[in-house]
């Protein structure tokens, strides 16, 4: 016998499954090297000039712990996003702090509600905490605000969870429609709102922070590793109530946070004029993705995000292929993972080689099926 | 009301205090900037520039998220250490592992064992996950195996933590009443062996891997952040039977890894003349502390890690003037928590310039009292 005998039982049931394979896996497991890296919504343009000097600055520091409190940080986005330091926690990325937000609300047996088929990573930390996950349909290929609200309140849940814009449809809900739905909410439920694409998003879908602030069952998660393309740096963040953000003080890792992550978001908030020259760059490859889905008999979906899902008119058999055989060509996308979103393939944007390959290669990959 | 109302009663009744105070709170509070930032323990003769190098190198990636696998680091590990890399988990420092390793064992109410005035961050995990700390004092300033034994027995506890090199007194056991203690330990008890200190460690110190890797009911915790000078990259890993090792994929963050931080671990694996040069440099800074201490009537301990706890002679109170009044002349040091130990203050190995400030400062502050 080789584990330790006593896990919880929690534990023990548990599968020792990942939320998504990485694309190095794939490489070694096909032993082909991925030459369009466009499947992770990770970011191809890359962190602005400005943010790479301020990490090869920083590296020589690395043998201090980067400061527990991350005051900097907090007053930087503060003064960005136009609230207190004391409305923001930091962690090491949305998806460490979604599973200190499940790890604080949810107790084993719990209901928590969210789309089916939404994000994987939160469906892991619910699972590791054993919560139930109730799923509503997306509509339309969009989360459905009035159903999620219905069964938060038939099974009154403790937790509620969807993204805006949405992961993995690229789809979103107007701002007034969000603003509406929290300001509904039972206070009973907490929100967790999602915002790891907001950057990218069209006027009028992001809620003002204003318009929630105040309220105590609402956090909103950001990120550096979209827009700001730092997905390996590992810094998102909480807006939330004063005392929603205390909570996390409770729990989370005080020192955790990468000193060279840390130097590299506050150099990127700095970086504004970058920023927006990236949100363009993404927009148009956003619009190159859709012209070539189109060439090919293909229906892009509208995208509020760094990514384009596409409709391939079939069923997840279908795009499973498509998914696979870009892959024969080192093009590494991914798809949504159940029906009916799994008859799309959804496509990152990139820089314009990655289109180019994409491009090429699509249609025999379409032929060959 | 600004918090949520429903989080579990486990975070309610939990407090927002932190592990440790980081010197950057220390030099807000006080208005006063550190001069030698020898407190924490951290390793100020910092990465080999072969790593730095390698840091700057990574930075422009850090649009990718790390390998969710770790598949490089695992088996560069397991080349180092000479085991298997199904032996390793990769963690994001030794902290958020601890984190991890306690949540997979312990439900509320059940017993922790651990040595009173050991490793903070520990503790907060185990009351993070509702554990009830069993401590045994230490014995002649050292971690009492036999105490630790007794105790996990009496208590038929799940979990027993210590860590050899011990932190925060320096000293250590023998490898083999490690090995001793982990084979006679009952298999119902997963014993954490925290190794954060081995490389600083004298022979003798640290039992081979193979005296122990394979018990179901051991886990060893390694890091980057000690003699490899990269608190500040957050890397950590474990040794373990490989079903313990698969163990913390159940639960941990997939993508949690900072690829700036994976490339530095990486090649600092590679550099292992640099490490034997700064492993020199410790063990002469420790000569360097002990002997100031010594030539102001302190008595430092024997250490086998990166710092030296100095025995003030006195009470708690007595070492708090002495580390506060070594903070107004800007050197940040720490002391122990809890008596008997918190006779000591705790100087970690540093440059000569932190050594200097130090000999010309502890006069002053002695005097003063």
């Amino acid at each position: 016998m080789s584990a330790f005998s006593r896990f919880t039982p929690l534990i023990g049931a548990l599968p020792a499954t990942v939320p998504f394979v990485g694309p190095e896996a794939i490489e070694r497991a096909r032993g082909r090297a991925v030459q369009a890296r466009i499947g992770a919504n990770e970011n191809g343009f890359g962190p602005a000039p400005s943010v790479i000097e301020a990490m090869k600055s920083a590296a020589a520091d690395s043998w201090k712990y980067s400061d527990p409190e991350n005051y900097q940080l907090k007053q930087a986005l503060a003064a960005h996003l136009g609230c207190n330091a004391e409305n923001i926690a930091i962690g090491e990325g949305v998806d460490g702090l979604l599973g200190q937000i499940v790890r604080m609300v949810i107790e084993p047996g719990m209901p928590v509600v969210s789309s089916y088929g939404a994000y994987p990573t939160f469906n892991f930390h619910v699972a590791g905490h054993g919560g139930t996950l109730v799923t509503v349909p997306y509509r339309d290929d969009r989360e459905d605000l009035d159903a999620l609200m219905d069964t938060v309140i038939r099974e009154n849940a403790p937790l509620v969870y969807f993204a805006n814009p949405d992961n993995p449809m690229g789809s979103w809900n107007d701002a007034e429609k969000i603003v509406s739905f929290a300001r509904g909410l039972p206070e009973s439920c907490l929100m967790v709102l999602d915002e790891a694409y907001c950057e990218t998003a069209p006027d009028g879908a992001t809620p003002e922070l204003a318009a929630m602030i105040d309220l105590p069952n609402i956090i909103r998660t950001r990120t550096f590793s979209k827009a700001y393309g730092l997905a390996g740096a590992r810094v998102g963040y909480t807006i939330s109530t004063p005392d929603n953000a205390t909570a996390f003080d409770k729990i989370r890792n005080h020192f955790g946070m990468n000193r060279v992550g840390v130097a590299a978001a506050l150099a990127a908030l700095k970086d504004q004029d970058y920023l927006a020259e990236v949100i363009d760059k993404i927009k148009a490859s956003r619009d190159r993705i859709s012209a070539i889905a189109r060439a090919n008999g293909l229906e892009p979906l509208p995208s509020a995000t760094n990514f384009v899902a596409i409709d391939c008119g079939r069923d997840g058999t279908h795009a499973r292929a498509i998914v696979d055989g870009l892959m024969e060509h080192g093009v590494f996308i991914r798809m949504p993972g159940v029906a009916p979103l799994n008859r799309c393939i959804r496509i990152s944007a990139g820089p314009e080689q990655d289109m180019a390959l994409l491009e090429e290669v699509l249609p025999k990959v379409l032929k060959g099926l």
